[in-house]
């Protein structure tokens, strides 16, 4: 396996590979990697097959973390996400820095400064956009870099994060990158909880309340499972669920089209609903079609 | 010589291209072409070689204009501008249409619809930027689709757009296109006029009269060839230059750092000049290093 620190070196890798013909699926990341990220990595494999490369990146954007955002906590292990990425397989793991992802500029004027984003300006706009609003253009941004560096013919995103997924989507659509965007199913722990990085964040009270993200799910698909319901009052009888988490505080929670991400007033079996709650600082999401 | 409507079509040819080794060379084009177009082949000829594939691609890009300007009578002739890429040795000829470009989407829901942009936010805020607030996101999005569609090896611009050049080379640097710019001198008249598609707009006086743009470009260089002079000064007497002819009326005139466009407080030797004057409804633009 290599690792490659230098966006140059996996450019130049990356296209020898195009040119030999070799088909590159790639999984973009964050680092501290669970069971959630291995899924990914496997359903790349199973994309490119045995003579494809696999390649992770880990590297912590900057641009898509607000300013009171956790950026600096965010949890690292690149020793074990190493370990991790061997044991699977993983062909090369891309690890750049921030001064490579976004120079400042040689003679640091504002004008040799990084300037340029990517912003899709529709899907963007709702829920995670609301609480965060700087999140996607610097999404969309890295994840524009990424490909324009490892070149990958399959890139596989989180079921986790639907809007991020449909984000991309929509952009690999405007922008025409030759790139095939497959969404993977979310991974949970035994008691329904999505795997997250962030989860770590949990004291032992709020790991055992964070359930209620799922249980959410699971409530409402039970109250469409015979008929329609009005959004505004699932979404009240919903919140009112979610209190009985007393750690948790409700961000958003939201239904709406699994694909157009457009709202729904009308809540019905195939509608898709997403949440976000709270538990102290750190915020947890989780989503599914109904 | 192929000539490709087809998004799908080019970036599949584009893709066969490249896994097989070999080098594309791209001259982007709204079309109505002349001999500063016809430069710009012959550099991507030069830069891939006989083996190479050198694309042309001919489309007037709606979101690089704004509200008010000259979109729908921008001038085309499609079958003059084939005869003119064959007889240079082109292999093949881009020509999509808007409803690729820009999808507005199946079931014309706003989510499905076009909704990514590239944004670069600080070279293209000076100059162009100014009086046309919204054209180098058009640029930028449309080569950066361009860009995935053609998979260029190496893509020339003309010097003439010097700041769009500048914003080209800044996007790519930005978001690691594998993709070489070049830029190639601007080419012009007899009596110094740069060639442009817009000049077809010009009355014969306002023609005779242009000649203000490039004659100003020869004044100022005349002016720091011994001493640098300030920059609101050489300005003033410049403006003054310009008003000799009657028809036209400045827009803006500008000096810069040639590579960070950065703004001179002082002018000599080797500052970058350019300027915008227009004549009637047409806008010509010229620059120089002084």
């Amino acid at each position: 396996m290599k690792i490659v620190a230098s966006v140059s070196t996996m450019q130049r890798r990356a296209t020898q590979w195009r040119r030999s013909g070799v088909r590159i699926g790639f999984v973009p990341t964050m680092g501290y990697l669970h069971a959630g990220h291995m899924s990914l990595v496997q359903e790349a494999r199973e994309r490119v097959g045995k003579s494809g490369r696999v390649v992770v990146s880990i590297y912590v954007n900057p641009t898509q973390f607000g300013p009171n955002e956790d950026l600096s906590r965010y949890p690292r292990d690149l020793k074990r996400d190493l370990q991790l990425c061997r044991a699977a397989g993983v062909d090369a793991v891309f690890t750049p820095d921030d001064a490579q992802m976004y120079p400042t500029g040689k003679n640091s004027t504002a004008a040799s400064a990084f300037s340029t984003y990517v912003v899709e300006g529709c899907l963007s706009q709702s829920m995670e956009g609301v609480t965060r609003p700087t999140h996607f253009r610097g999404v969309t941004t890295v994840v524009a870099k990424l490909f324009n560096l490892v070149l990958p013919d399959v890139a596989v995103f989180g079921a986790k994060d639907w809007q991020q997924a449909a984000i991309i989507r929509r952009m690999v659509a405007d922008l025409n990158f030759p790139v095939q965007i497959v969404v993977a199913p979310t991974v949970r722990e035994t008691d329904g909880l999505a795997l997250s990085s962030r989860n770590k964040y949990l004291t032992p009270e709020q790991r055992t309340q964070a359930t209620i993200l799922h249980r959410t799910l699971q409530q409402a698909r039970q109250s469409v499972k015979t008929q329609p319901v009005p959004a505004t009052r699932l979404k009240k009888s919903l919140a009112k669920f979610i209190a009985t988490a007393p750690l948790g505080r409700l961000d958003y929670l939201e239904f709406f089209d699994s694909d157009t991400l457009q709202p729904a007033r009308q809540v019905q079996r195939g509608t898709h609903l997403a949440l976000a709650v709270y538990f102290g600082k750190t915020r947890l999401i989780d989503n599914a079609r109904l």
